[in-house]
Parts: C-alpha cells; structure tokens; sequence
C-alpha cells in the first residue's frame, strides 16, 4: 500500500522543484524519509515535488501503522518499510509547552559578540527556499490549534476532575511539560532515530550508550573581521573526530546552541557553556579560560549519549562553515522541532519492566541530598582554591623571592671580600639566591597548571548542580500525579498516568546514572591531572634546589 | 747561679707545706715552674715549702735572664733551664688594663642560674689552701703599685711629650690596653707556652695553626638539683675530643669562661654565648635553642687556632667535673692571669718581616666596609627568614591544611553517593585530603630543620661583628701612634711604638683573616645542609603526593 499523507496547511511553491498543497489534500509520498525537512511527493493533480513535512501528517490505520491519541511511548517498528523513520503520531502538541528552562538565559542577543551576520534579515526571508519553517510563519498556521482537532481532548477533561493541573502554572513541572505529558496531553510525530532509549543497567537505568562514540576538538581561538574590519569577533576551529571536517562556530553559535538544546531536553542537564563577558573579549586571558571551558562543555557533550546523538548538536559539529544555506536550513529546522518539551517525554523508550516508583523516590531523594551537599562543598572549595592560587602568585612567590635576595644580599656581603678562596662561595650564593626568585616564579605560574583546571571542573559541575533541581522537580511533579491518580482506583487514566510516570522516573534515573559516571570519570581524570602537575612542579623546585647545592661542592 | 727571688709582701703560711716570706726577703727557688700558682724554695730562715709565686718577683740579671723594662715582645728561650716556661719581665702592669669589652657584659651573677655553688663562698675562704689570690685577697697588696716601683717609669714621660696618651680614657683602644703597650707601658712574665705565633701564609698574616686540633661535642643538657632538690639546674655533657673524657658544665660556666676569654684576648673576636634567658630557662625549646647556640660556640672556640689553645679553656674542658678543689684552683689562676689586656700583646710573636703600614691600613678599612655590609645584610636577612619561617608555620601549613580540607569536602559529599563505581575515588580523595594536611605540618615543621640553623649561623657571626669595631679601633689607635711617633723622627721611642703597632697588625689581620675563612667554611656548609634539607622537604612532599596519586590508580 502507498505511503500516504494529508495536508494539513496550504504550501504554495515558490521555487522549482517544490509543489504546491492545499489544506486536507491526500498525497502520496515517495518515502517517509524527511530530508532537511521536507518529503518528496505526488500531490492531488499529479505534480511530483517537495514540500514541507511538518505541512502534511503521514495518513497510517492499517498494518502497524496508528494514530495514536494517548498511547503510551514505545518503540514502534515499521516492517514494511524497515525505514529508520517510523512515525508515531501521538496526542497533543501545545505550543505553550516550550520549555525555556529557569535561571540560565537563552535569548540570542545578550552576548555582545553576538550579531545579525547568520541570522535571518527579515527584509531577505523571501529569497530563502526549501524551508518550511519560513512558509509555515507565513501562513501562520497554529500547530496547536491543527493538531488538538485530531488529538483526544478527552484525556483533559477527563484527568481533570480526578488528577488535576498544578495551580502555579510557572512551576518548572508545568512549563517543562512534564506535566502536560504525564497528563496525557502530549502528542507528536516520533520517528525512530528521534526514539531515546533507557536501559536497565547494573546500576539501574541508564542512557543506551551511542553506539558510535566521538570527540571534538576545539582549538585556539582565531580573530576574524567583517564589514571590511569594521567588527571582528573570535572564531573558533572545531575538529569532530567522526567526520574528520574541522567547522568554524562563535561563541553566538554555541550559545544558540544550547538554547536549543535546553528546550528540545527537560530532564537532561544540558553542560552550561562559560560565562559571557562583554568586555575584555579579545583578552588573551579571557580568550583562554572561555576555550578552556568550551573543551570541557564539549567533552560533556560528546561523552552525552543522549545530547552527543541529537540533530541539532551534529547540524552544528557537521555543517561546513562556509556553506551558508545549509546552516541556516538545519537552523531553522532545529528551532521548529516539535520534540521539545512535553513531547520530549514522547521519544523515551524505557525498559520493559516498570521502576518500583517508591524505590525511585528514594533514590531521586538521595540524589536531591547528595547535588545540594556537592553543591555547598563546591563552593567552598572554590573559594579555597581561589585563595590558595592568589596566595601562591602573590604571598608564596614574594616570599620566596624574599628569601632569594636575602641569599642574595650575603653573597654581596661577601663579595666585597676579595679572598680568593671566598669566590667560588659568592657565586654559589647568588646562584642559591637566583633559585630562590626562580621557585617563586614556578610558585606564581603553578596555579595556571593545577588549580585552575580543577576550578575549571568545578565550575561545568556547578551548572549540572545548578540543572538538577528542576530535573529532579519534574520528576516530584510526576510522581505526585501518580500517586494522586493511585488514590483513585476508579480514574481510568491511572494506569496511563503512571506509566508516563514510569518514563519520566527512567529518564530521570539514566540522567543521575550518567551524572555520577561522569563526575567519577571527571574527578578521577582531574585529580590524577592535579596531582601529577603538583609532583611534577615540586620535582621541578627541587632540580633547582639541586643545582643550587651542585654550585657549593665547588665551592 | 741558683734562682732568687724578692718577696714582694708578706705571706703568712696558715697550712702544712706552706712556708711564711716578708716583704723584701730573698728566696732560693727550686725550679721557675708555677704550681697552681705556686712556687717551692726556701727562705731566708732556712724554712723550705710552697709561697704563692705572685709575691715575689724573680731576680734574674745574668746570663740570659734580664728584667727588661720596655722591650720590645720577642720569643725569648732560655737556653740554660731549656723550660717552658721561659719568662720574660716586661714593663708596667697596670691593674685598669683589664679590658672589659663593651657592648657585651662579662657579669658572672647576672645569669638567674648562676649561683654559688662553686664560688668560694667569703665564710670558707680560710679553709682553702694553696691558693694565693685568696692569701693575695687578704693582704689586699696593689699589683699595681708594686709593680710600678720596679718598672721604668721613664718611658710614659718621655713619651708623653711627643706621641701622647689619649684624652679619652674610655676609648677601646686605651681600655683594651692597646694604647698602654704601644707606648711601651706593658710588662709581665710570658712563658714560651703563653706565646702567640702570627705567620705569613698565602693571604697575609695568619694564626699558627693549632698542631692538636681537636673538638667537642655538647650534649642534650640534663636537669640537675641541689640543696635536696630546692635548687635545680641544666648541666652539660662536654666530650672534649682530644682527652675523650667527658666533663659536665653549666651555662654559669661557659659565662665565666667568656668573661676571662675577653678579658685576655683584646684583638681576638670571641664567640658570643647564646642569650640567656630569666625566664623558661629549663622548657625544651629554650634549652634545644641554647644547646644549639653553645654548639656553635664550641665549634668557634675549637676552630680558633689561639683560643682552643688557651689555659682557661683547657681548664675549662678538660678539668674533672668531680674535683672541685682542681676547678677552683684552675679558675683561681685564671682569674689572675696577668697576661690580660695590652700584657696579651707581650705575647704576639710576629712573622719575621715587619707589614706595611700602609697596606695594612687598607686592608683594615676594606675589612671595615665589609663587617658593616654584612652585619647590615645579616639584620635583613634575619628579618626575612624569620618572616619566612613564620610564614610557612602560619600561612603556609594553613594554606595547605586547606586545600587538603577542600579535598576531603569534596570526597564526603562523594561519600553521600554509594555507588560501587565512586568508592575509591572517595578513598583516594579522602587521602589525599589528608596528604596536603600532612604538607602543611611538613611545611610546618621544616623551618627548625633548615632556617633556624640558618638563624643560629647568622647569631654567632653577628655576635662576631659586634666584636670587630673594638678590635679595629685598637689597630687604628695603634696606627695613629705610629704616625703621630713618625712625625717627629726625633722621638727616641717611635722605632719601638713602630714595633709595637706592627705586632698589633699582625695580630688583627690574623684575627681577620681567621674570620674570613672560618666564615667561608660556615656559611658554606651551613647553605650545603640548607639546600639539603629543602631538597629533602620537597622530596617529602612529592613522595607523599605521588602515593596519593598511586591511589587513583585503583580507582
């Protein structure tokens, strides 16, 4: 049987190539393969073309294929096709769902070095081609308002009586979706690659690992110029290594970026990126400590197997920087997703068996313990390592230095006696005091090697600890609608209600597990780092130390 | 020709053995040796037995054997008795030639632990016998005036019309006696063994080395009491090498041991003893602290070719510390010892080529610069590594103890997470948490094994320098004699003062030139055990942190 689609909206084709479709017009499609965005297909009069996919909803009652208003998340296969893009259609999209998680901001403007040189000029959108999002925001069509007129209202109404919404509509359970999904009011298209799975591991759930793990590096910082010099900003050559292409990406696209990212994944804790800094950007200092900090939001991005895999993360490790058009199209799909929030919650595939919600209490409970103990811990040992690196380039190198001219001061003491045999002393002595002023220095660039990596590492654990709170709230918010919905033996959505219950706890577990894997790897690597800087520098004052004293057997 | 002798007082002999002398009467001798202070013969009565040798005077005008009344000090042997103890009769012996350095008190009661109990107490006097400064004491007989009655008293006229004495009677130069033996006013007895031979090494003028150099070792001083434990006192277990039996002495000891030192020896730095103290005299570091202040001034008084030789201190290392009577007459004769102040200059035998004046001039300025360069240095060096040493018992363990507290945080808010996988980072943290607080007591702790021997170094020479302006005032005064004589060729003395001056040279470039080496010896060594000891603190240190390290290895 053909693969088949309805339109949702008018498309009217503006470029060769694109077809033109007319609201509930039937369409064939070639395959259900969606590439930048769009299907190719054979509308109502014979014309064979492209046009947008999020424009049609893929028509599929028999064979495996459903409409599924409420169901329950799961992996559905196509055998027919064998394509890795099975759809899902599922319950009900709400625009207000977009997350825009609290206490880190994600607007596109607020960095000073970000500006309009990739952005859409308003005045040039109509050259744009093969981007539905652009049409769909000419029509303006309301997904929402498409969507809920095939979705089940009912579950709503329903759910309302017994297990209602929260009264604070700002609550992060609510404005994550959490709710609306738990509540059965999520509904999207899923396909397969878009499918998260949660296993069950030795140590409870957990991400299933990316099969194809990479890396990528970030190098030093280039200045770049524009407008004939008139504005320069700092690009940055990243090199990943399952494509082997180096791209070029501003601080502006790392910060779209994450922007996308904490909207499009409401229980993963996405790595903050370092802080802005509007002056001083050009520093070498700053230039350094922000591509510091970007390795290490990197290195948690890649070592993601959730974050690493998603499209918007590989549009930006992938997309040649100077293929202008390409960027803006995967842009543009990526701020249209629809798997954001709520429907976030639609992707997640746990394991067979349920979780024992009370044994995931107790654990969310101790996890909430032990993030808000590191997170005081961290703090302090900041400030202890931030006194420690001042006092080591201040107080240590002085007094060190002190006690080299003190040497220093004998040995002029004594060279105003001109005793031969006093000679080889003297110069042993300015020697010993000329060490002295060296291990100061050694003290005063010491902290650059040892301990501001370790502050380094504390400050992207600092943004997980800071994620985890609201992680951990939706996760409280859907366990309360579970056992509110429990109390109820007589709601029929309880057994709904708690399986979503069921993905949200498994998700939110996986995202523990892999938080703590993380933290061992990272804690363990850096201490081992410190330590080895620390042996590697003290070795290092006592080679000086050595040659020093080699001056006096001369002497 | 026997040997005669003139009684100078009368003696009353008051024990068995002892025999009576009156003023005036002529002695046989039985031999010129003095025993403890002695003399053995007869008198004119036919009594024979012991008479206190200072109450005569020994008549010698023939062969060999002449009362010289301003001669020049020579080596003089007499080639007929082949004694050691050749004497030579020279000049006045003024009682107000006592030097007493100043700057430095030479008390013997100001010590708290300086008491009586090896001080003749004024009720026993009468039962100690064969000491004739007690008999001396009770005849209450003026050296001075008697002596004066034999001297020539001609040549303090005759040179006070041309090279005059000095206006300021409390100069160094007229205290030590410097001035009184340049103009020819000293006289006394010096035996072949009481002669200070300067010669002519590669650098200038030195000390004759000491032909049976030998050491002395002090050990951790013991808590001893008297009066039935009323009293308590530290004592000290000296090991003298050269005699391999060990003797033990208080502080009280070494004070009075110091006073006769700088008394005798005008133109000779004496080593300052360490401070004493009023208070705390028997806590540990206080005792630690002077045990290693009288080390140092052991090994000064050893190393000092005239010093280690002398008398007093022979006395005072090798007298038995159970013989009270042979210690009390040893200090007895000490403390009457004539060749003290410009007596001390009588028994310099200089090398056989007289110095330029001139040269020697310079060198004493050159060394004058120096001393005050050094002693200026050493007060700022002292200031820094005093701070320096604070610094690292303060700031520096605190600092460490810190980070090594940062560390542990980290790993307890680790230990609130129980997964198998972060149990030993947590152990490994743990350690090294408490390996940085183990740094910080190192660093604690290094500064008495390095800087406070540093300290101790630098206490004893500017115990030194405080001494060296005397001894360069008495060369300068002797100087502007020998100018002030030169002037006027006719002075009849000034080819004498010349002499004199010369052999008050040699004896100071002797004294500067030990100076210089002992110097160079100490500084070398004591910066050797310095970087030594930091090396093998910061091998501590890394050793500690490499065991640290090791632990992440399991992890």
């Amino acid at each position: 049987m053909a693969l088949r689609a309805r339109a949702l909206y008018d498309f009217v084709s503006e470029n060769p190539g694109e077809i033109s479709v007319v609201e509930n017009e039937i369409l064939t499609l070639y395959s259900e393969d969606v590439v930048d965005g769009w299907f190719e297909g054979t509308n109502s009069r014979g014309e064979s073309g492209l046009f947008p996919a999020s424009y049609v909803e893929i028509l599929r009652t028999e064979e495996g294929f459903s409409v599924q208003g409420n169901g329950t998340a799961g992996n559905i296969y196509n055998p027919t096709t064998g394509s890795e893009y099975a759809y899902q259609v599922r319950g009900d999209l709400s625009s207000e769902s977009t997350p825009q998680r609290h206490g880190y901001p994600t607007s596109q403007g607020s960095d000073d070095d970000w500006d309009d040189d990739w952005d859409d000029n308003p005045t040039t959108t109509t050259t744009t081609t093969h981007d539905p999002s652009v049409r769909q925001h000419k029509h303006q069509p309301s997904r929402a308002n498409s969507v809920s007129s095939r979705g089940s209202g009912g579950p709503q109404a329903r759910s309302s009586a017994t297990v209602g919404k929260n009264l604070n509509r700002f609550s992060t359970f609510v404005k994550s979706g959490g709710e609306a999904f738990v509540l059965g009011e999520a509904s999207g298209l899923v396909r397969d690659c878009d499918q998260i799975c949660v296993v069950m591991g030795q140590f409870g759930p957990e991400w299933q690992e990316n099969p194809h793990p990479f890396t990528c590096t970030i190098d030093d910082p280039t200045k770049q110029t524009k407008f004939k010099g008139m504005k320069s900003y700092m690009s940055y050559g990243l090199m990943p290594s399952h494509t082997q292409i180096p791209v070029n990406r501003r601080y502006k696209h790392f910060d779209w970026l994450y922007a996308r990212l904490v909207e499009r994944f409401p229980v993963i804790s996405v790595p903050h990126l370092p802080e802005k800094q509007a002056t001083g950007r050009f520093e070498e200092d700053f230039i350094c400590k922000r591509r510091k900090g970007l390795i290490w939001w990197m290195n948690h991005m890649t070592s993601h197997p959730v974050l690493s895999r998603c499209d918007v993360f590989q549009h930006f490790l992938t997309c040649s920087s100077s293929d202008e058009k390409a960027w803006k199209q995967g842009k543009r799909k990526a701020e249209k997703d629809h798997l954001v929030g709520a429907n976030f919650f639609l992707t997640i595939v746990p394991p067979a068996a349920p979780l024992d919600l009370q044994e995931v209490e107790s654990k969310v409970d101790g996890f909430k313990t032990f993030t808000k103990k590191m997170d005081e811990n961290i703090v302090q040992v900041n400030v202890t390592i931030g006194e420690f690196s001042r006092k080591q380039m201040t107080g240590f190198k002085k007094e060190y230095h002190k006690v080299g001219q003190a040497f220093r001061l004998l040995g002029q003491a004594f060279e105003l006696d001109q005793q031969v045999y006093s000679v080889k002393l003297n110069q042993a002595m300015a020697f010993t005091g000329a060490a002295y002023e060296t291990i100061g220095d050694y003290f005063a660039e010491q902290p650059r090697q040892d301990l501001d990596p370790v502050s380094d590492l504390l400050a992207i654990y600092q943004g997980h600890l800071a994620n985890f709170p609201d992680i951990i709230h939706v996760q409280k918010g859907a366990l309360t609608k579970a056992k509110e919905s429990q109390k109820d033996k007589d709601v029929p959505a309880a057994h709904d209600i708690h399986e979503r219950c069921n993905i949200i706890s498994c998700a939110t577990l996986a995202e523990i597990q892999h938080f703590h894997r993380t933290r061992v790897r990272d804690f363990k690597a850096q201490m081992q780092h410190y330590l080895q800087q620390q042996i590697s520098f003290f070795q290092r004052i006592t080679a000086k130390l050595e040659e020093a004293l080699h001056m006096y057997e001369q002497a």
